[in-house]
């Protein structure tokens, strides 16, 4: 329990901060906007292209901070570039944005591609403060969270995060989510997080094999239980509890990591945000163009549902955006274009939909 | 908050009730279900035919509990019939069900019609327990929910409720939603809740003064004070917080309703219940084939997608259903067959969209 109350506020920073409106956006306000009193939590705004850095303060350029800042967007760059050549059509639209208060983001969103219908890949750069309940909670975990703060006191923290959902047109082909995220308190606690994970709507084992299998052959270089570990714990997290189903077939997922070196865990999910194209990708390029039916598409909306459902009812960052304020269009970025609900819908004995919510009610291993 | 915590439970009861699956299903698991050891809470049966009465237990006719269901039950033909005579194509799909341990209930799905893509309409009579903590906390309102139970035991409870969602194609008809339930304690303890809203896509003033004004005059017979203070309960309940818009254009929700007699009150549900026929299908005869383009059929299924949004993350009785374990195609029937989600669309200035949002973000009046 602990862990998921601190997880909620730590994978929430990566897509509930604000982000602003198309550039055009500000220009138009300044016309009618009253007099400001002073920055509030949620003021940003749109700047038209990205600084160096979005981390505050004067800090060495090996700072955990800004090492893990500039690996991300990296990471954004050459994810987005990746995509953009599968897809042949789509290009990302950019929105960078600042917070009065500090921090920023980079908001890429592809939408209308001829491979995807949607593609979101966002940094987030986040100074803010949370509960201690939230923090100190997290001790059974062996780390004093809140350190050095006063009962009671907000704790403020830094947070860094870049967070992707992807979904193709075609069923044949997967839609494919990930999030890496850096976590620091002003107590000096620090701690990583993230996970890529895949949900087709149709099963192809060997896709399965390939993707699974890229995170496995990466996790063993870094820790020999790392897999097992994480695989559960994303087939535990993705789970939407009401349907008794996950939302797709899993991947890995961890947070809270805080055991070794930090250049450890650094390193392990430089590696892991890295190997998104290499495990995602050739899979997509496979699938992109593979015939399919009426039924086939609906199915596959009815996948989307799914989505939205888990994302809406279960998932931490986006119940924890919602509820607290951010930027919706941000938030909700990890929506499909399009999904739907059939009632009481279940697949024919012995169908390709019937075999893949099998995998869905009990999860199985891959690798 | 008090009043919120109780509505709750008790619009929960209307939606989480555990349904049958289609009639087939029990007799193809007869051969391989294990024997019980005796009824659990969701334990159910599918039956044939619905029977006189869902209420349990030797009572006299003339019980608030049978009198209420079998108003509902006469309530539901009504509206079914006059949904398919317009529909012209569609059926509704009936699923009959009772709970071992008393209750049940007659589900009733259109999908596929030719005017409506979705449409339900479920009566379901429930007998359960909850907590004290969700009563005791209704005692401002001037009523002791919890009365004659010892504390820290669950009240039990009677709850009967009719609950509808439809949902037309044409983007320029209104999507329709009401649920109206009576509930009882086994204390003595008893109240009514209620209401009937629309959510056009496209505004048609006339049709929301058509709408609205069919309540209001219902409500004004009633009492002088029950549409503003209603109307507003509706603009209120029907809020996406997240967004910083409602769901639709409102209507009527009251709940929580005992400060007259049970009979005042039960005539007042009946015409409201009664009232959606008129109150709704002459204006979806009039609009079900307007002509309209590609995106305004696009912005309809976006405001589906917010539809969505509410359902999942704020309704009361969706969200406790689906945390509690009901029966997830009940409780999901208010789910639109197709929702969409774009990045950050925003309608252009002076558009039709634009004109509707406007009454989103601020509620008006119509009568």
């Amino acid at each position: 329990m602990a862990r998921r109350l601190l997880a909620l506020a730590v994978s929430a920073t990566a897509l509930q901060a604000p982000h602003a409106k198309a550039p055009t956006a500000p220009l138009q306000a300044t016309a009618t906007a009253p007099a400001k009193t002073g920055p509030t939590w949620d003021d940003h705004v749109a700047i038209p292209e990205a600084p160096d850095t979005m981390v505050k303060g004067v800090e060495g350029n090996d700072s955990m901070r800004r090492k893990f800042e500039q690996m991300l967007r990296e990471a954004q760059n050459k994810i987005c570039s990746a995509v953009e050549e599968l897809d042949g059509e789509g290009t990302f639209r950019q929105d960078v944005w600042e917070r009065e208060n500090g921090g920023g983001g980079i908001s890429r969103v592809m939408a209308g591609g001829k491979v995807w219908e949607k593609a979101g890949c966002s940094l987030s750069v986040v100074y803010g403060s949370m509960p201690q309940e939230a923090l100190a909670s997290a001790t059974e975990r062996g780390v004093d969270r809140a350190k050095g703060m006063e009962p009671g006191e907000r704790v403020p923290f830094f947070a860094c995060g870049l967070s992707s959902v992807m979904h193709p047109r075609n069923p044949m082909a997967p839609t494919m989510h990930f999030n890496y995220r850096y976590f620091e308190t002003d107590g000096g606690v620090w701690w990583f997080g993230g996970g890529t994970d895949i949900t087709p709507a149709y099963l192809f084992e060997e896709d399965m094999a390939h993707f699974h299998g890229t995170y496995k052959d990466i996790c063993d270089k870094h820790d020999p239980e790392y897999y097992a570990k994480f695989k559960k714990w994303a087939d535990d997290y993705f789970l939407i509890k009401h349907r008794g189903e996950t939302r797709g077939l899993g991947g890995i997922f961890f947070d809270d990591q805080n055991n070794k070196s930090p250049d450890e865990h650094y390193a392990f999910s430089k590696e892991c945000v890295n190997a998104v194209t290499d495990a995602y990708l050739p899979i997509v390029a496979k699938r992109k163009d593979a015939p399919f039916t009426e039924q086939e598409k609906e199915w596959q909306l009815m996948r989307r549902g799914r989505y939205v459902e888990f994302n809406l009812v279960y998932d931490r960052g986006t119940v924890f955006g919602l509820k607290t304020g951010g930027r919706i269009e941000s938030i909700l970025m990890s929506l499909p274009e399009t999904a739907r609900w059939e009632y009481d819908h279940t697949p024919a004995e012995g169908s390709r939909e019937a075999e893949i919510l099998k995998c869905f009610k009990t999860p199985r291993e891959w690798v």
